[in-house]
């Protein structure tokens, strides 16, 4: 059981294994599994469970503890952050092939943006202990997967960084 | 060889084994290593080359292709960024035990600032080559290091975006 479970209206649809074929279609979206071949795709996918859940789900929670990254399969979820005076902002929206919560999974602190259901979406989680499993039991697929989430963490701390400059940046030029 | 064996000046001084004391002396601090035991510490250091370099030497340059970290042992760096209008801009300071050039390790993309020698600084380096032997040789010192990385690049990249969020927030309220 990760989080997830103590989510209302979440359903649980089974392992990852009968998705495979789901996440081929859009595995070229997908860039946590791009260097994965079929193979590894499948062994991976025993790790994982799917889900579905409706319009309005909020699937993460800002601020929660988290232990789960998860992969939008169908539909899509607005990434929303509450701003410093409360208010939700839309930061982002998602469709499939994009990962969510890979920070938490890493290191089970909060939740950095909430993520609501904007129709009915089905998604595979991979939670803490499965990737612990993955590790010990198929490291040659734990390995690539380690390297793969530090290529997508490592690309947005530098875009995030990019972004941070320019910002710091147009600060200055406005105080000037 | 990687690509700190091209910068002039910088005298190598072999594996990292006989600095294995040093790495003890300042773990504390580095963050990186923090999870390590005596022997994994060691089975690492086989796989780091050091180097020392006198005051003023540019151990990073920034926008050049990079293949490796290093480990700060003596002595202390300045960590400087260009800024759109090509001036330099110290952003830190780094000593002792501070791991640098982490995300060119990962990526082999441009170097995102520089670093210059504040003083004769020893460092032990990882490169690429260096990363993929220990997960190969040794999987479970090479798993443990590619945790690591993640723990702390996840850890930056929430800072950032932290950062960010901050810095986009000032300039909405001086804008409205």
């Amino acid at each position: 059981m990760s989080s997830i479970d103590h989510i209302p209206n979440v359903e649980f649809l089974g392992d990852g294994l009968p998705f495979v074929g789901r996440i081929r279609e859009i595995i070229e979206v997908i860039q946590l599994f791009e260097d994965f071949e079929p193979d590894e795709l499948e062994g991976l996918a025993r790790y994982m469970r799917c889900y579905r859940a409706p319009l309005g789900t909020e699937i993460i929670c800002e601020g929660d503890a988290g232990d789960f990254m998860l992969l939008l399969l169908d539909g899509s979820v607005e990434i929303v952050k509450k701003d410093i005076r409360g208010l939700a902002q839309i930061m982002a929206t998602a469709g499939p092939g994009k990962t969510l919560g890979e920070m938490s999974l890493i290191d089970g602190e909060p939740r950095f943006a909430s993520c609501v259901a904007l129709d009915s979406v089905a998604f595979a989680v991979l939670d803490r202990e499965g990737l612990s499993r993955i590790i010990t039991e198929e490291p040659r697929i734990g390995v690539k997967l380690l390297m793969e989430l530090l290529m997508l963490l490592n690309q947005r701390l530098r875009s995030v960084s990019k972004q941070l400059m320019d910002c710091v940046e147009a600060r200055r030029s406005r105080i000037r």
